[in-house]
């Protein structure tokens, strides 16, 4: 790339690096998501980082992002069964150097549909997380009744202790307010009940932080399960094994439901006419719950915005990503986080003194 | 009551005791849940415990129960709200007495729909866990594309070690068996993804104590939430606290979806057409992933069949958890999980050598 390029990049406001070949079906899918998201982003510039003969060879197709496109060779690409630690020592990876411009400061964040232990990693390790944060967290939003909810951690911290959890939820504020652009977001953590006793003494600590930090009239308490797709709260916080078992028992129970329903329409002539007559609302009703209008999880707490998209996502799905990846870059959400942790570090030796009271009464 | 009647309930040949004062709507919603479940029962006898005048002057209504009811004065009944600790001090309660009555061997089982920190509590402190058993677990069945599923634990432990997990997956079996008939149930441990590699120690442990024991030919590996609803395995298994999220999480998700889909038929006169061709097919929908159907959790691993029922249960969902009491009771359910343990019991030994290790590596 030329020195030329470069200066012409900078004028533009919002870079991303682009992890163009990770994915079931990249480098075309990932092209295409961006051909999709282009007009929903036109502030934004991509730094596709690839096989340069094939990533040249095929932009052409898609004319509205030829031009707002950096393609930056990657001489290779990270299998999606290789293993973090080989991930790792391959630095010429397309992730490895899409990573790497967020970290030098030249994008402001990554997405990726490739392997997500090697992203997680790689990540953490080349990015660093936030000053305060102690473990950045899977973020992602679902669907409820009452609109958009935020669910984190999803995955990246299998046990997680009070003071994670309080990070997960300031964490989880700044992304509501990012992404679903609500100023004061309502915040519930996810327990087997709503009365204070509930759960074990990591999610009472937590609580009571939450209740005595500048959070505290947005935290509404413990909610349970079912409060995720009520809508109870705008963002709901969990460690990431509970968060992950939820958020894939939710989609799996939706996918129950739309395979009976189609049973239902399925039986005779009647039923096949029925469908007929509600398909624009089962269109409506299946887009509102459709997992690549969701797809896109963030990991949060990091010094960039880094997204993680399904590796099997169509490129519907993959702009989804993009947009998420957008949202957070441009609304700063970092920014919010570094303001809050500031916020609540002022709380925390005293903080760090009773958790360690309630866990050695444990 | 008199020496006469004991004698002659002696000769049938399955009894159950009743807590008739507890839930939302005792004691008309018991009675009347025991009549609907009276045909399906011709073998059982109910011992109902609650206040005695209440209970004659309503049981006259209920032709097909008065025969095989026997009804015994309690003179207290713990209300939703009491503390456990406060419920376990009544000695004359409702609840109390039901549960005296299995201890006793009197009942093979007990049925309330009350208060159910009292119910664990009082069950497990009187009744008492069957010899090789550390701890009972809350035991449901849930719907799949594939059939039902039977979970556990749904909220009885909110922290489990791996034998606990092993202990779950065998009283997993023996319920699979009893309550679905099923001969030879697969079983899964639930986790963050299917690899090896994936989870804690403490997961990672209980699957290798599984592939050692005589359940390994019965033994999926691990499952993900997702795979709950496809019916994957006849039995997950997880602890108490990813349990409970995940059971309700999935409610909750079947709600969103029933929510959405009633607004698709109320958007016009067409749609509410569509809704009248469909409806046979939508009520059978609605039956099979109807929580009342799966009303009736069991505390399994005590000396006596233990069953919960939804404090806000109808007749129909109170019949339901009659149901699955009397299944378990006459199966023989924990006579399978003695011979099971005793069994596996014969590997603990190493098995925990290992455990040890694994834990220190941690």
């Amino acid at each position: 790339m030329s020195e030329a390029s470069v200066a012409a990049e900078a004028s533009a406001p919002f870079y991303l690096a682009v992890d163009a070949m990770g994915g079931d079906n990249a480098p075309e899918v990932v092209l295409a998501g961006l051909e999709l998201a282009a007009d929903r982003h036109p502030e934004a510039h991509y730094l596709l980082f690839g096989d340069e003969a094939v990533l040249r060879s095929l932009i052409s197709r898609y004319p509205k992002i030829e031009r707002i496109c950096s393609i930056r060779h990657a001489p290779t690409a990270i299998s999606m069964e290789m293993k973090p630690t080989a991930a790792l020592r391959l630095r010429d990876s397309s992730l490895r150097m899409a990573i790497d411009a967020v970290a030098s400061g030249e994008a402001g964040g990554v997405v990726s549909a490739g392997n997500s232990g090697a992203l997680l990693a790689l990540a953490k390790i080349v990015i660093k997380t936030l000053p305060g944060v102690s473990r950045p967290a899977l973020t992602a939003v679902n669907p409820s009744a009452r609109g958009d909810v935020v669910m984190l951690d999803l995955g990246a911290n299998i046990s997680c202790d009070s003071r994670n959890l309080v990070e997960f939820a300031v964490m989880g504020e700044a992304f509501a307010q990012a992404v679903l652009g609500l100023p004061a977001p309502t915040i519930g953590l996810l327990n087997v009940g709503v009365e204070e006793q509930k759960g074990d003494d990591r999610l009472r600590v937590a609580a009571e932080m939450l209740r005595e930090s500048p959070l505290a009239g947005q935290f509404h308490g413990f909610v349970e399960g079912h409060d995720i797709t009520a809508g109870t709260t705008d963002v709901v916080v969990t460690d990431g094994f509970t968060g992950n078992v939820a958020l894939k028992t939710g989609e799996g129970a939706l996918k129950l439901a739309s395979f009976l329903l189609r049973r239902v329409f399925q039986t005779n002539v009647l039923t096949r006419l029925a469908y007929l007559l509600v398909r624009p609302g089962l269109e409506r009703m299946r887009e509102w719950i459709d997992p690549r209008r969701y797809n896109g999880a963030v990991l949060v707490g990091l010094n960039g915005i880094v997204v993680k998209s399904h590796g099997g996502a169509d490129a519907e799905g993959f702009a989804a990503a993009i947009d998420v990846a957008m949202d957070a870059v441009s609304h700063g959400i970092n920014e919010k986080i570094r303001v809050r942790l500031k916020q609540i570090a002022s709380l925390t030796p005293a903080v760090e003194e009773e958790e360690k009271v309630a866990l050695g009464a444990a």
